[in-house]
C-alpha cells in the first residue's frame, strides 16, 4: 500500500507535512510517497530518524500556491505535487492522496485527474464536526456551490458509508440540513430532495435537521449543498475562535480571574482537543475514484499524521469499492 | 405613540411579556397596548405597580400556538393577538407591533396584514450578532428561503438604514455572505448579486465576506438569503450552547477546576451578557409598512423590554419613511 502526500501543500509546508509523515510512518503498514521539491523535503527528512523503507521522495518541480486559481494551476502546472499526486492514484501507483494545499486545486485534481467514480455526478467534501454526544459528518462543505437534489442523494449514500466504515457508526442516521423539521420547510432544493431521500431504502433518513443539530452529535450524517456547508464550517470556526478569544480576554481582567484561568487550564486544553480539527485528519473528497483527503490549510504535523491514518483506514476498508457498489445500486433503481 | 405587544406570544407568555412591558413602560414615552386574553393579562398586570395611563389591554379571543401552520392560523384566527396587532399598525392605531410568538405567523401577518412598503419585493428578518469589535446585522435570517439578487439588493438598502439609525454605525459597511472573497466565488445567487451591489452608489459595499467574518464585528451589515441566514443563526446558537455546556461539564471535573470556575464566574457572566440575544431586543421585519419586531420564542422580560425600546427608537427615527425613500430612489434608477 502506498499513500502519496503533497509535501508542498499547506501554510507550514514542507516542515509540518514531513514531520507528520514521519510521525505516521511508524503507525501505518503502508509506504509514504512525499511529493515535492526533492531538496527541500530531504532537508526536512534529515531532521528525523524514520524507517527509510517506508518513506520515499518523488520529485516534482512545481508548486501551487494557496491562493492560485485552481483551474489555471491545473492547466499550467502539470509537474506540481498536487497534479502528480492525483495522477499517481489514477495510475494505481498510489492508493491514496493527501494534501493540505490549495483546496480548490486538490478538489479539481481529484475530480479531473483521479476522476469521478462512474455514476457519481458531483464529488463532495465531507467534514467531521465534534458534538456533545459524538461526531457528525457534514457534507458537502464546499465542492459544489449549487447542488441539485440528485447530488444530495448521492451525498447521502457516500456519507453513510464513510460514517459507518471510518467513524464506526452502525446504521448511521442521515439528516437533511434545512430551516424547519417538517418536510415542506426549507428552500426549493431541500423540498425537492426530501422525498427522494425518503424513497431510498438503504439510507436511514431521519428527515430535516436544523443548524442547531450539528453540534448535538445526535445525527451521524448531515447533508447540505456545498455553499451552505461551507458557510456553516466557516461560521463555526469564526464563532468558536471568537468565544475563546473573549474568554481569554476576560480571564486577563483581574488577578482572581487569572487564577481561575490557571486552574481551568487542563479543562480548557481538553475542550480544545475535543474541538480541534487536527484530531479528525482532514476532509475526504468523496466520489472520486481513489482515496483523496484534503487537509486544512493550517494543518500541523498531527493533522497530517491523522489524515494519513484515515487514508490508510479508507484503503483497508475498501471505501472506494463500497461507494462504487452503493452508487451503482442506487442508479439501477 | 402606541406600541402594540402580543401578550400571548412566546414560550413564557403572557408572564414574561407582561413583565417586560411593565419594565419598558417607565423607560419609553409612548403607550403600550397589550393584546391577548384580557383576564390572563390582567392577572399578570396586577402583580406590578405600573403607570396605568401607559399600558392598556386590547382583548383578542384567539391564540396562535408556536407550532401552528402560519398560513392556516392567519386564515382561521382573525381575532388572534398576532393578526389584530398587525391590523392595528395597518390602520394607524398603533405605530409598532412586537411579538415573540410563532415566527412564521408574525412574518406572514407583517407581510400580508401590515403590508409591504411599496416597491419592496420581499421583507427580510434582520438579526444582530455580537462580535469581537462590535455588532453585525445579518439579514435575511429566515423570511425568504429562495432569495433572488433583487431581494438581496433591497436587503442591502434596508439593512444599511437600520445599521445607521438603530445600531448607530456611520456609513455602515455591507458585505455579501459567500464562500470566498473574490467576486466570482460563491453560488449562482451571490455571483449574480455581487455586480448589482457594486453598482449601487448609496451602499458602502465591501464585497464578499465569509462565515468566519460574522463574529469579528468588522462588518456592519452582512447579506444572505433567508435559508443560509437561518442556518447560520441556528448553527451559531447550537455551537455556542454546546461550547458552554462542555465548559460547564469540564469545570465539574475536579475540585480545582470547580474553584477555577467559581473565580471565573464574573467573567463568564460578562461573556454571557455579551452573547445574549435578549440584549438585542428582537429581530426587525424590514420592508413592511410599519415597525414590526419579532422576538425570540424564548424571550424573557428583558428581551421583551428591549424589543419595545427598539420599537420606540425605530418610530422616533422614522425608520419606515427612511426605508421608503431609499427603496424608491433605488427603484427609480
Amino acid at each position: 500500500m502506498k499513500i502519496a502526500i503533497d509535501a508542498m501543500g499547506g501554510d507550514d509546508a514542507p516542515l509540518e507535512v514531513v514531520k507528520g509523515a514521519v510521525q505516521a510512518s511508524s503507525d501505518i503498514k503502508g509506504q509514504i510517497i512525499l511529493l515535492g521539491l526533492k531538496e527541500k523535503i530531504k532537508t526536512e527528512l534529515n531532521k528525523y530518524n524514520y524507517p527509510e523503507d517506508k518513506i520515499e521522495i518523488y520529485h516534482t518541480s512545481q508548486t501551487i500556491s494557496m491562493d492560485e486559481s485552481p483551474a489555471r494551476a491545473l492547466r499550467k502546472k502539470k509537474d506540481s505535487s498536487v497534479v502528480v499526486g492525483a495522477k499517481l492514484v489514477k495510475e494505481g501507483r498510489a492508493d491514496a492522496f493527501v494534501s493540505a494545499g490549495n483546496t480548490g486545486a486538490v478538489m479539481a485534481a481529484g475530480t479531473l485527474k483521479v476522476g469521478r467514480i462512474q455514476g457519481v455526478k458531483r464529488p463532495a467534501i465531507a467534514t467531521v464536526f465534534p458534538g456533545l454526544k459524538g461526531e457528525t459528518l457534514v457534507l458537502d462543505v464546499g465542492a459544489n456551490a449549487d447542488s441539485k437534489p440528485e447530488h444530495l442523494v448521492q451525498q447521502a449514500q457516500m456519507g453513510q458509508i464513510y460514517a459507518k466504515e471510518i467513524l464506526h457508526k452502525s446504521n448511521p442516521t442521515v439528516g437533511l440540513l434545512s430551516i424547519g423539521e417538517e418536510a415542506k420547510k426549507g428552500n426549493q432544493l431541500t423540498k425537492e430532495t426530501y422525498p427522494k431521500l425518503k424513497e431510498l431504502d438503504n439510507i436511514n433518513f431521519v428527515g430535516n435537521v436544523e443548524g442547531r443539530d450539528i453540534f448535538t452529535g445526535e445525527y451521524d450524517v448531515i447533508l447540505s449543498d456545498g455553499f451552505v456547508g461551507n458557510v456553516v464550517l466557516k461560521t463555526s470556526e469564526g464563532l468558536s475562535s471568537a468565544i475563546f478569544k473573549i474568554i481569554k480576554k476576560e480571564i486577563q481582567a483581574s488577578w482572581l480571574s487569572k487564577l481561575g484561568g490557571l486552574l481551568l487550564k487542563p479543562a480548557f486544553n481538553r475542550i480544545k482537543k475535543k474541538m480541534d480539527y487536527t484530531e479528525y485528519g482532514g476532509a475526504p473528497l468523496l466520489g472520486v475514484n481513489g482515496v483523496t483527503i484534503i487537509g486544512h490549510g493550517s494543518s500541523n504535523a498531527k493533522a497530517i499524521a491523522n489524515a494519513i491514518k484515515i487514508a490508510e483506514e479508507s484503503i483497508n476498508v475498501e471505501l472506494i469499492d463500497l461507494i462504487k457498489q452503493n452508487i451503482n445500486e442506487g442508479t439501477d433503481k
